[in-house]
């Protein structure tokens, strides 16, 4: 186990985070960075954390997976934005047999990673991992990660045509070395399952807290935000249906009723817009519309508000631009 | 025709400008004004226009219309969102056989205005007229219009259940007397459908403008939102076409056309939302709603619009009462 390689590619919030506890527990962790490098290389990182701080003031840190050396295990924990860049990041740094964990939000990842890898590598014997991150942490500074709570992975194979026994033994080897890392996981034979229950909130509140500029409770508080929501809600049940997932009756319900109880919250989406940054439209809408276009399932709504986003989007490239 | 009496209920931008020429051309004209009322009174109107600028130095100016007249005229020009104060205005000044001209944007409005009417007065000898005014022109400072382009308005009887004689030779009289006062008219049997055919045009570009604090260029531009005006248009034709009124076909693209070559441009609704003015979101979305309902026709993408645009409202009100 342990004299595996590991790589974490993109060390912020997430992979900063994640990446620092398996460094913590001994592995031999290599980090991916981009304007951090030079911070990172001479400080290392540090995690602010209510579980305990902790601090890895010496880490293999890279500016170009160019310099580093090939990975049993590699963690991508880039937005989705990023994933064009993947092929020329990926090649240099994974084997033929090693292991693909993908921490992205939105549906179809894995696929057009795979999809997108297979042109620059033989992708046939990869162990492709899905993980799903319930996670509230944010980069303070260059090496500095400030985790707020939760953290917890759900974590999938993805499925791909052929699942050798190799594969299973690399998925629980990962499985395990990231549990004795002190990192909750919970593992799913459909994790597509989980990727639309966590799209069922993700779609109505990040969607609507960008367009309207507002906190889950006010959309939860004006009448026609929130029928609006579980219209959206209801029209995601159907989506994720007919792609063979079903999600329990009760479930839209449950999370409306846990948001009721949160406190006023800037939905990820939102932090994104806010910041400037360019927001991960295409994984969490643009893939479930296509995905209702494929299965001829109207989803008016959530089209509408995957174009709204898309406009908002683009302004904010273009603000990148000039 | 000269010795009737008019009222102008609501002198800003479109009943000030109107209701200036009305008396330019010699009619016996009152005024009802709120903020701007010792200002009018004492210095009067001012017309700016590409058409040549006037004054009337003189005019009959009311805070109220308990001190106002019996009037043969009332022209209603305040927005649809000071409706409910229309019984406790009209009162004191609408005779048995008043005619009550309604210059407002959006859907319903003569129908709604003559049942809440009849809570207070018997309507049944009222001649009612609707009007949609396209005209470009704002106020500059109290008392002072100006106007930038256009003018003409679209008129037609109120489909009541019994259309005297008597009714159509007001209406003819009404029609005259704006038309010599140089006022443009158009007059239609079937007004409806040149509403339903404004709002075919307001309906995605009011409302995507504000929702996305964009202008008419901006969503001409993005191919995404675009497609959603498309959409837009394609429920309001259908909607239209359940209530009675046939929209041509090749409408919807020539309104495309036209916006394509217009000079990039904030909606009304826009400027209303950006001065922290109520939007007019009932009578331009919540009374199409209502329509789609009663028909049992689903309009999604309108009824997304609807509910986002109530949101944004509900602040604009907030904002007021804070």
């Amino acid at each position: 186990m342990t004299d595996k390689r590991y790589a974490v590619i993109g060390t912020g919030a997430v992979g900063g985070f994640y990446g620092a506890k398996l460094k913590r527990a001994g592995l031999d962790v290599h980090y991916l960075l981009r304007s951090d490098y030079p911070w990172v290389k001479t400080h290392g990182l540090k995690v602010l954390s209510p579980q305990g701080d902790f601090s890895l003031p010496n880490v293999s840190a890279y500016a170009s997976t160019q310099d580093m050396p090939l990975c049993d295990v590699v963690v991508v924990a880039l937005k989705t934005t990023q994933n064009n860049r993947l092929p020329e990041l990926l090649r240099p740094i994974l084997k033929p047999d090693s292991t693909l964990v993908i921490l992205q939000n939105g549906l179809g990842n894995e696929a057009a990673i795979a999809h997108s890898l297979a042109t620059v590598i033989d992708v046939s014997h990869l162990t492709i991992v899905g993980g799903l991150c319930f996670l509230c942490s944010n980069k303070l500074e260059p090496g500095v990660i400030q985790h707020l709570d939760y953290g917890v992975i759900k974590m999938g194979l993805h499925q791909t045509t052929a699942h050798s026994e190799a594969t299973s033994q690399r998925f629980t080897d990962l499985v395990q070395a990231f549990r004795a890392a002190e990192i909750e996981i919970e593992t799913y034979a459909n994790l597509p399952l989980e990727r639309w229950k966590k799209l069922l909130w993700n779609i109505p509140f990040n969607g609507l807290s960008v367009v309207l500029d507002a906190r889950t409770n006010e959309l939860m508080e004006c009448p026609g935000t929130l029928s609006l929501v579980k219209d959206l809600m209801r029209e995601v049940t159907e989506l994720a249906a007919k792609t063979g997932c079903r999600i329990d009756p009760s479930f839209p319900n449950h999370l409306l009723e846990l948001t009721q109880q949160m406190f006023p919250y800037h939905t990820s989406m939102k932090l994104d817009a806010d910041a400037g940054r360019e927001m991960e439209v295409e994984a969490m809408f643009g893939n479930p519309i296509r995905a209702a276009r494929q299965h001829q399932l109207e989803c008016p709504q959530m089209e509408m508000l995957y174009h709204q986003l898309q406009f908002l989007n683009g302004r904010i490239k273009q603000g990148h631009a000039t």
